[in-house]
């Protein structure tokens, strides 16, 4: 009686499809998702080439067919995951939810304001398009480990950061002194962006010091940014092997369903409360 | 009687105000450290602006009015501080007091000297003011655990400097004889500077190795640099992970005198007894 | 009668060539090993000589000889090898086997279309050469211990390779937007070209921003790739430091059962019983 | 009557130079040790500073002076060094006594040369001068732990720069292929340069990829080096991190006078015996 088998109504469809598109669980969502990531990939290369200029008549005019084909797939896909979302107004104005319109919106924005040729705006749709390649924030779940490393040492990487931007400051106003525009060094602010190229050990080489005190003080720059480096691996490091060789308890305390106890802990750290089930 | 309240005496005024701009713990105070992060933020800005060279003349008129602005208020902050100080002398000549001052001297120094009209004169100014961020190292006491660290492993850091400079010598002479003049390498210092410039891997690419026993030194000193940068580093995290495994041993339980428990833990995870005394 | 000694038949004289060749714990079978080392180093070197252009006529004529020596000597090599495995087919198509054939190969099939005179051919076969250096896999089976490491946290290392391509892509096309063919940044591919060279902190400066909010942009690009850096060096060091942790708990003695002893203990630290089993 | 004190002879002067030449404890010895120090380095920079040209002809004549006095300085100190050792061939032949030797002669071969005017000779003994830096590797004893912790790891790190020349030999090939020599990749040799260039994230930009494919094999290259350099540091920090927080013991079992017990071992690890004194 209680399972009296319901039938095709749109609802049942609707829950089955949402399994589909929105779960990782089942082999058509596995399968689904697959399908969804190659797609994001293949109209991610498509919009790179056609920025590459140079390219013949005919591939352009296959680019901009695929590009179509990828819109559509992707409004569908849109479209359909508002249909079968329980909240989805929710859905909408998530992270997710915005991502997936800002795939298909600059297409259709093309349209109107085609006729419109300024460069900047073509190169601006193709670059809003691209960023598609987010739709895969969705499958880099494993990333929260190290995202959560991260946010527990946010504190120390902030100071750190103040540290590096302060020193910068500082160096690059030295250097726009020593060298001055004559050398490059055309004003404070690019000055600063020497001193981050520097201190980053990148070393472009399209500025570079001049004068023997200038090189003096680069070397200074230098080195420093060659030891500090040492500073963010060794917050994150510290936090890394304190996770891995802790192997914190995934087991809740019964009392004030708190978690994250050692592993060879007996008592609740926070209450007291003995983690066995009897005290 | 002991409560009798004071009258608004200046003094008890100094007290609130000393509470106001040196405390971080009451409200007034924490939004006026706020409000002078800003200033010394925006004030920074306003001089690495007047650096850039090609703002229109309306602009640097803005900037100029802005710069005065600024003087004044800092000017007006270095006063009250000094008057609502216990020990004045000791605030100004304190860090934070030559660092108050650095930041409001040049301005008042360039209207004297204003009409010699030298390009390094006025660099040498306008670089001056901009130490003002300097001001920002009071809110940066977070650096604290790691400059603790560092000072921790100042020995080894100071061999590691000594090796990396006896490394750099002996390599950029070499290459000096190698290379010579005609590649670049113009003196001993210059060749040192490259030297640098490559075991750090930053490599501007302003003066490059031709020959092809140069290329092959330059290959030995890059590979050197690339895996000695593991030393800093591995001296840093190995701190740090000691003063966090240090950190779970100095609380031991009352009880069952255990130690090891994590840097939260209330309740000792052995007996469940209180970890602060009385439970 | 079980020791009747064999007659020198070519199966046991086989097995004794195997020993030598494919063995390392003969005093034979290490000799083998060490000049095959050297005659492959050297021919590496041959090869790499060859394509240095500006060497007179009589060295070329030196290098084809050495060329064809080489050739031969790992032909013999090759076909021995085939010879004396027990599973011929099996060893043929093992990495090893293809190894040992490519790097003969591209010699002879060097006289059959040598009149074709592309210069892509004649690269494409002395490169094809080259890959003899791969022969040298067979020596560095203590890479195994780093391997695993790596195997280990593959899907770690996974997550944050699609995270910096994510991310390059994300600033890569910005920078397209931003600075635009004129700059150097002529389509998005060799825009995210570029955001891989600074990310990595190489910085060749073969294309730079030229505007300012480009040199910003270009400046957050590289304090992120200064920082994330520490998250492969965590994750490995962390394995490894694991690693060495476990190696220390894998022995217990057989008399206290306690572990945690150093790998090279032969007696127990806590009740000095011997840990081979008997004392 | 064994405390008769013995006369001044020169045996006794002897010894008690070699305390303070030689020795690190008395006040003198320190003493002698510094001025030792800054000798050097003054030296040092004097022949810097004679490398680089376009400085006055009586500069040059200064620095000719106190090159001389330095010279005269170092061959006392060698002659008394001599002197005063009690196996002088030991001495003499030894790493400290090559240094000291070698930071003197050049300046006398220049005599008998010095008609011979050619550059390279010119440059060749300035620069042996300058090795003089390395009589301060005496005073780097500190740096002895760093170079234990790399010669305990000394498989690890041989068989990581075997596979990185391996890989740069491989990846450099590649590109010689595919960029050519109308690229800049002139021959094999340079190509393997260039991949070492970009794989330690060096990256001078003398040399880079023009094609596109040759610009995505760059990346590989790149983005391979980027994440190797968490091979070198991990092998490192996992080293030190062992060493700091095991605390190896100082004390010397009785029995077998080997030392490196764990802080907790009762017995020692490689003959049982016990570490107190009676088992």
């Amino acid at each position: 009686m209680s399972h009296t088998p319901e039938p095709h109504t749109p609802a049942s469809l609707r829950t089955r499809i949402a399994e589909v598109i929105f779960g990782f669980d089942t082999p058509a969502g596995r399968t689904f998702d697959l399908v969804l990531i190659a797609l994001i990939l293949v109209s991610v290369l498509v919009m790179m080439l056609e920025s590459v200029s140079g390219l013949g008549e005919s591939w352009q005019f296959a680019l901009t067919v695929a590009e179509w084909v990828f819109t559509l797939i992707f409004t569908l896909e849109y479209g359909v995951r508002i249909y079968v979302s329980d909240n989805r107004w929710a859905y909408i104005k998530s992270f997710y939810g915005l991502v997936d319109l800002l795939s298909i919106l600059p297409s259709y924005l093309g349209l109107f304001i085609g006729d419109i040729n300024y460069l900047l705006t073509i190169r601006l749709l193709r670059v809003l398009r691209i960023f598609r390649i987010l739709k895969l924030a969705r499958y880099l779940k494993e990333a929260n480990v190290l995202v959560r490393s991260m946010v527990m040492a946010r504190r120390k990487i902030l100071v750190f950061f103040s540290s590096v931007l302060v020193l910068t400051t500082v160096f690059g106003s030295l250097m726009y002194v020593v060298e001055g525009p004559e050398n490059g060094f055309t004003s404070i602010p690019k000055s600063i962006y020497w001193a981050i190229v520097s201190i980053t050990t990148v070393g472009y080489g399209d500025i570079t010091p001049q004068t023997g005190f200038g090189q003096f003080l680069a070397a200074l720059v230098m080195l420093t940014g060659y030891s500090i480096i040492a500073i963010p691996t060794g917050i994150f490091t510290a936090e890394l092997v304190q996770q891995v060789t802790q192997q914190r308890q995934s087991v809740r305390c019964g009392r004030c369903t708190k978690a994250d106890h050692d592993i060879d802990a007996r008592f609740c750290k926070h209450c007291g409360h003995g983690l066995e089930g009897d005290t």
